[in-house]
C-alpha cells in the first residue's frame, strides 16, 4: 500500500537527523530520472525544514566516468551530505571512494518508500555493526561452513571494512538506507574451499531464490566452478557474458545485522518493487559476493557484481564464531 | 492489453445492474490513493448516470483502526451500497461486519480493469453459489481428500458462510467481483488431518505456484507442523514472522464455481498485474485458507491471512461430494 | 514561482493550529476533481501529524442539491473541521448552514498555494475583524460615501454579521483562507441610494478591474437601474441573463481589514491563477455584494452573485466613520 | 468546474446521435497533441458503443500542406464521418473542401467540455438555421446598418452559404460543435461601406471586447482604412504583420441564431479557456470577418482569418430584416 | 535504468536509415493506448527529420477483426512504411499479410526503449538471416534432435520463410526490432517426433524458463501428447483453454541468428518488462512454435500461439547441421 | 499550438551551435520544479549529442540569497554554459554577476517552447547588437523625445552596456533568447525630464498594454511623480507596495533590435502564456525600466522592476539618431 506522504517526511526527518544533518550544510540531491520522486521530494522537505542547503544534481550518465564530469563531482565532493539515488553500477569506477575522501558523508537510497519506512535505522543498528566491525578489524582470517558443505576459508587484512548502519553520520563514511550490515574484501587471491548455494538463498541482480543446489569452487581467489542445475546455469552464463575474468572473483564477505529484515520479503514482491535490501541485511545471512573491489580501494573494475545472501551458514573470525546456523551468536551484535 | 473507456463502463453498468443499484440510494465509492482509478472512475460514471447519490470516500489509514474515524464509518453505514476499493486487510478489524450490519451492501473491487470485464458476473453464478451454500447449511461435517493425501476432517454449523457470486445485490450482503465461490468456517478446534499441496496449488500472498509439495498437519483446528522443501520453508518462515499463533488456525474453506476463471492466469502475469481471483475462484478448487475470523463474527483477529486454492481435492459435506478430483460434481452447482 | 511542497505544510500547519484541530478530532477535506491538488495533501499531511482522523470526502455534484446526499451531509455535520475546498456555488441552497448549525467548524479554501502561503491568517487579524464585528452589532445603519457620488444608505440588525478572520477556531464558525473582512446584509428593502463604481473597483466574478464608471442606483434593496459604458453593459447583460429578479438584491456590505492583501494583484494574474481574495480582503476596500442571502439564514436563493470591492469609499455606522476615503479609521481595526 | 466523464460522454451521444452514425460506419478522430484528450475519449467511448469502426489519425503538422500526406487525406475523406479537433488553420488550404466533396460528414470541436455541454445543439438550432439559410439563398443583396453608424452593402450569389447547427447529419456537410450561425460571403468586390466596431464587439482570435470605437471602410471588397484608437492601431498592426493584401478581404457575413450562446461569456474567461463560439453564436450578432475564402471553394487562401461578432445591427436581405439592433426578427430563426 | 531521449532517437535514426525512409514516403505508426510513448515519440521524430510524411493511427480494437475497419486498412496498406506498435494478436487475422502484400513494409516493436537501444539491428544481421533463408529455400526437410532426446523431422516446401533482421528495407517486408531469427513452416501434417523441453528453454507468452522437463509427442503435424511434471500441467491447461485443436499444430521452426541477444536476460526482469525478444533471438536456439498460420498465408487462425526457444538442440536441413547443440554452425550464419 | 519534440530540438541545436558549445564543455542546467520541461529536455538532447557533459542543477529556493548555497555557486562557476531556466529576480542579489566574472557563459531562457522557436537567434541579430553597443560606447548622453511628450535626458559612461543578441557565445556574456536588445543604465542621478506612455506601451510585469497616458516625472535620476488615470494608479500602487523608494530609479535604457518580433504578440495571449520577449524585443522600441542595477554591477537591490517597452519614440546618442518615430534608424542596426 502507498505510504503517505506525511510518513515517508517523518522517516526522512528521522534518518536526516541521524545523520546530523546541519542547519547550514549542504545537502546534494544526486538523481537520476526514474527514480522514487516521492523519496526525493520528502528529503528536500525535510531538509529545507533543517535549514540545509539543498542541491538537486542531476548528471547526464553516459558511457563515460561520472570522473569526467567535473563540475559534477566537484558538487558532490563540495556538499556535506550526498544522497545517492542513482543505483551503485553508476558510480562504480571510484567516483564514490573519492566523493569519500573529500569527507562528504554518502547515504545512498534506491529502496521504494514502502521499504524505507519498514525498515528505518536505530542506533541500535549501528551498535551491533561496530562491534561486528570491531571483530573483523582485529581478525586476520574469515571461515563459513554449512551443513549444505560449504567450505570457505579467507585471509583478511588487506582491505577496509565496509560497515553499513543504515545512515551515514561521520565524514567520508558510506552508508546505505536500509541496511544493517558489515563486510569485508578477503585478501588477494586467499579465497578458497567450496560455496554451496541452496533453495532459498537469493543471488542479486536475480532478484530471485536459488531453487537447485548450486555449487562454486573457490581457488585462489576466483570461482572456478560452477555445478548444479538450471539454476546454476543461469548463474554461469550470465557471468560469462561479461566476458572478463575478474566476473570470477570472490568479492566482499559479511553478514547480516538487521532483525526487522526479512528474508521472506522477495516471496510477496516483483522484481520492480524492490532493490532486494531486505535480503541483503536480514540477522544471521552470510553475504557471498563476486566481482569489483574498487569501492574498497581495489582495482578489480568489473561491470558484473554478484549479491548473494545466504542462509544457514556459520561465520567464524580466527575461529570466533560470529554466527553459527544463520543465527548472529557474537556478543554485542544481537 | 489496456480495456477502453467504455468496455469498462459497460461492465460496471452490467454489475451495477446486478446490485439492484436506485435512482435515489447512495453508493459510497471508498478509495485509497494506489488504486486503479480507471475503476472508480467507471463505477462513477455509471451511479450518475442511475442517478444515484455518489461519494467518494477517503479516510486516511494509518495505524487505528477505523472504527475510531466515527465519521467514516457512520458514512459509509448509512450508504446503501459501498465499493470497497481499499483492499482486505485495511477493514479486517471488524469494520466491514459492523457496516453490512447497517444494512449496506458492499462490492469488493480490487482487480485490475482487464479481469473485471473477463470475470463478468452472471445470475447463473449465484444459483450455482446458493446452490452450495444450501448444501453447506444443511450439513455438520466436511471432508477433504485428495490422491496426493490430503485427508482434512471439520465439524461445521458455528459460523456463518461466506457466499460471493460477484455482486452484491441483498441488503447486508459482502460480496467481491469478480468470484463465485463458497466457504464457511470450521467449529472451533474441530478441524483434523493432513492438507498435502502439490505443484500448482496456489498461495496468496505469495501469488505463485508451489513447486514443491508441502504437507500441513492440522490438530484440533491448528495448524501444527509445515513439512517439505524451500517452498515449506518460506511459507514457515513467513507464517511465523507474524509472531502470531493465531496465524496458524484453519480459517475458511470452500470450492470455487466459476466456469470462467483460469487456474492458468497466474503464469502469464506479474504478482502487481493481478489479485488473484482467477485462483481464487477456479471451478472446483478446494479453498484452504488460515487466519482471521473476524469477518464470520469471530474473534481471531490476526494480520497473517493466507489463501490457499488447491486442485484435485475431492470435497464432501456429511459424505455428500461436492468436486471430486477438482471437479464440481453437485447438483446445482454446475 | 511554485511554492514548496516543505512550505505549504508550514502554511497549513500554521492555520489549522490556529483553527485548534484536535488529536482525536475528525477533519473531513470536502473536494471536486479540478482543484489544487498540493493543498488537499498538505491539508492531510498536517493533520495527520496532529494524530486527527482525516477524511477525503467527495460527492458526486450535479443539478440536485447537496441536501439530498445525506450520507454526505451527515459526514459533514459531524465532522470537527471541515476544509471545504468545493467552491462557494456548490454550498449556496443552504447546506454550508446546515453544517455550521451541527457545530462544525468550516474553513473555506480555493486559492493557489501561493496566496495561502502569502497571506497566512494571523490572531491580529481575528482582533481586527472582532473589532468591527462589534461595531456593526451595535448599529442600526450603514452609510457610505464616496467622492465619486456613493451615496448608499441601509438599516442593519435583521441579520447576522459575516466575520472572516482567515481561520475557523470556534464551533459553528465558518471561516475562509486568506481573508480578513468584515460585513452584514441590509435589512430587507432597507437599502437605498446610488453606488458610483470607478476604474480599479473590482467585479467578481469576472476578475477584472472597472475601466469606466458604473452608476448603480439603488431603491428598497434593489439595483434598480446601471448607468455607464461597456462595463456597465457587460453587468447588465451577465445579471439579466439569470432572469431572476433576486439577482439584484443588495446582499453582503462591509470592508476589508486585511494589510497584507493586495488591490494592485489582480494587474500581475490570468483569471484562472487566482480566486480574488486579495481583492476582497485588501484592507479599507468597501465590499457591496448583489444576490444571496441563504448564508445569513435567508431565503434569497439566487444563482447570480457579484462581489464587487470599491476603493476610496468611506464607510459609516449610525455616523461613526469605519473607513474614510479608503482608509480604515476605526479604533481597534488597525 | 469540471464537467464530469458521464454528462460529457451523455452530451457526445446526443450529438452523434443527431449526427446519425451508424453502426458500421468509419468514424475518424482527427487530432493533435495539445487537445482536449477528454473530448477525444468521449467521442471515442460513444462512438464504440454505436458500434462504428473508429479511428485516431493525428498527421504530423508542419509547413507543408496536409494535401501532401496523401495517406492521411485519403483516410478523411473515405471516413463516413470525421470529427476535427484540429483548429481551423491547419485545414486552411483546401483540405477541409476536398474531404467533404468525397461526402464524409466533417464536424469541427475544439472548445473545452464545458462549453460543449452547455450549448448542446438541438434540432430546433437546424430549423433556425435552415430558414436563414433559405432566405440568404433567394437574396441578391446584403444591407447591415448600426446605431454606431455601420453602413454596409454586399452583393450576394457567387459564394455558397456556410450553415452551422452543431451537428453533421448530412453527407458532404460540415459543421461546428457549439453554434448555431448562418452565413455567406459577398460577391467579389461588392462589399461596399462602412463597418463601425463598437466596445463590446469581439475581434477573433483576440478573444477580447473592443474597448474604442474602430471605423473600418470598406470599398470594393476590401478594407481601405482602420481609424479609432489603441483597439484600432492593435488590428491595424496584427493585420499588416501578414504583409498579405488579402488579409483585408471581406470574408463571409452573417448572424448569430443560438438562443443559448452568450455575449457576455468572455468576460469570465482567460484566453486559453474559450474558443470563442459564445461569442461567434449568440442570437443576434452580425458577424463580420476577414481574409480567407478557400472554405467556400474561393482561392484566397490569406493565413490572417479575423471573426468579429458585433451587437446591436440590423441585418437586411434585399431589404427583408434579419436581425433588428442585434435581435433575430425574421420568421422562422427565433 | 531510463533510456534517454536522445540515445531513443539515435537508435531510430540507425533503424529507419537502414528502413530506407525517404523523404516523401509516408510512415504510418499504427498504436494503441497502452505502448511505450517514448518509442513513438522517437520514432516521430526521426521521421519528420526525414521529411517523410507522418501519420499516427489508432484504431479502436474490439472483437471485430481489423479488416472490417477499412479505412485503417487502406491507410496502412498506402503507407510506404508501417510501424506497428500494438503487439500481435490484434493482426493475427491476415491483415498482416493483406497489409504486405500491397507492398508496405512493417516494422514491428513493442520491446522497451532499453531492449531497442541495447539490441540495435545491423546488416551483418540481415546478411547471416539472408544466408539461413537461403538453406532453408533449397532443402526438403528439417530435422532437430538433442541429447535431451528431441527427435523432431519435418518436411519443407509448402509455406514461405519467415526471415527477421531487425529492420524493415525491402517492400512487402515484415519485420521485427530487435530480432534476427529465421523459421519457416513444416509441410501441414508432416512433423513428426517427439520434443523434449529442458530447464532453462522459454515458453512464450509465460515468459519463464521452464523447470521441469516436458515431453512433447508431435505426429502428424500436431502435439497429441505433453508429458512432464508442474510446467507441463501448465502448459497442458493452458493450451486446453483455447478449446481449439489448431492449438495444438505446429507452427513455425526456425532458429536464432542474434549474437548480442541473451538467454539470461529473462532472469533479470518481470513479466511487464520485456516482451521476451532476447529470448526469441539469442543464436543458436531453435525456435520451437505451435498454432496460426495465418501469416505464412495459411488458414489456422487459433488464438492460442505459443513460441518456445530451446537451447542446446542441433537443428539440420537435408542432414546439413545449421545448429549443433544450440550453436550456429552453418557457413554464412557466424 | 504544440511544438513538436523535433522542432524544439532543431531550435536547441541551432542555438547551441550558435553558442559554440564545446564536446567536453560542462553545460549547466539551471532548473526549479515549475518550468517548461520540454525545454529542458531538449536542450539535454542536443547537449548530449553534441557530447558535452550535462548537469542539472536545482538548487532549492528561498529566502536566502543563492550566494550562500556556495556548491551550487562553485557549479555555476565552474560551468562552461550555464542554461538559466530560473527566472530573473532569483538571480537578482549578485548571483549572476558572480557567475560571469568567472567566465561561464550563461543563456536566459524562459519562454515556451513555441517563442524559442518563432524567434530564433542569428548572426544578423548579433551584427545589429554590436552596432548598436558601439553607439553607446562612444556617447556621452541619450535623449529620447516622442509626440507624445515624452523628453527624458540622461549621461552616459558610468555604467556596461547589456547586449543581448539571443544566444552566448563569448566567455563572462549572458544573453536571452529570444531577444536582440541593447541598453545601458544612465550616470547616477543624470536622468531628467519626463516619459509619456501611450495606450499600446507595455508595463512588465503586468503583461498588459496601457491604456490611458500616464506621465512620469524624473529628477536626478529617480522618477518623482506618475499622473494619469486607472494605468497610473496601479502602476503608482504597484510600485508604492515595494516601500523601497530605490524602485523610482531610472534603471536601464535601450532599444529594441528584432525584426521578427511582434507588438501585437500580446493581444493574442493569456498572461502565463508569455514571457514577454516579443514586446521587450521588437525592432524601434524604446525600452524604458526602472529598479535594480545590480547586474550592471550597482548596489541598487529592490525587488521592483519594471520593464516598459514603448513605441513611437526618438532615441538618440549625443544627438545622433538610433530611433526615429520608433523605427531604427541607425546604419548597421537595420
Amino acid at each position: 500500500m502507498a505510504v503517505s506522504q506525511q510518513e515517508l517526511v517523518e522517516a526522512w526527518r528521522h534518518v536526516l537527523t541521524l545523520c546530523k544533518l546541519g542547519a547550514t550544510e549542504t545537502v546534494c540531491l544526486l538523481t537520476r530520472p526514474d527514480i522514487h520522486q516521492q523519496n526525493v521530494n520528502a528529503a528536500e522537505h525535510v531538509a529545507r525544514q533543517i535549514g540545509a542547503y539543498v542541491l538537486r544534481l542531476e548528471p547526464a550518465i553516459d558511457t563515460r566516468s561520472l570522473h569526467e564530469n567535473k563540475v559534477a563531482m566537484q558538487a558532490l565532493k563540495s556538499s556535506g551530505l550526498v544522497i545517492d539515488f542513482l543505483g551503485l553500477h553508476l558510480l562504480r569506477r571510484g567516483e564514490q571512494e573519492e566523493v569519500i575522501r573529500s569527507g562528504a558523508r554518502i547515504l545512498y537510497v534506491v529502496e521504494p518508500p514502502e521499504a524505507l519506512v519498514r525498515l528505518l535505522p536505530t542506533e541500535e543498528d549501528k551498535r551491533r555493526v561496530r562491534a561486528a566491525e570491531a571483530c573483523i578489524r582485529k581478525s586476520k582470517s574469515m571461515q563459513v561452513t554449512s551443513a549444505a558443505g560449504t567450505e570457505l576459508h579467507v585471509q583478511l587484512g588487506e582491505y577496509p571494512i565496509l560497515s553499513e548502519w543504515g545512515y551515514s553520520d561521520e565524514p567520508g563514511h558510506w552508508d546505505h538506507w536500509p541496511s544493517a550490515f558489515v563486510a569485508t574484501w578477503p585478501n588477494e587471491r586467499s579465497a578458497q574451499g567450496t560455496v554451496v548455494l541452496r533453495p532459498g538463498d537469493i543471488i542479486f541482480p536475480f532478484k530471485s531464490y536459488v531453487r537447485d543446489e548450486i555449487r562454486l569452487q573457490v581457488s585462489d581467489g576466483y570461482i572456478t566452478q560452477i555445478d548444479g542445475g538450471f539454476d546454476a546455469e543461469v548463474l554461469r552464463e550470465y557471468m560469462s557474458e561479461f566476458e572478463d575474468l575478474e566476473a570470477y572473483a570472490v568479492s566482499h564477505l559479511g553478514w547480516g545485522l538487521n532483525p526487522r529484515a526479512r528474508w521472506s520479503r522477495l516471496a510477496l514482491l516483483d522484481k520492480h518493487q524492490t532493490n532486494g535490501n531486505d535480503g541483503r541485511a536480514f540477522a544471521g545471512n552470510f553475504m557471498f559476493s563476486t566481482g569489483p573491489n574498487t569501492d574498497a580501494g581495489g582495482s578489480r573494475n568489473t561491470l558484473c557484481h554478484l549479491d548473494i545472501p545466504m542462509r544457514k551458514c556459520s561465520v567464524s573470525l580466527d575461529g570466533v564464531p560470529m554466527t553459527i546456523d544463520g543465527k548472529v551468536v557474537a556478543k554485542g551484535q544481537t
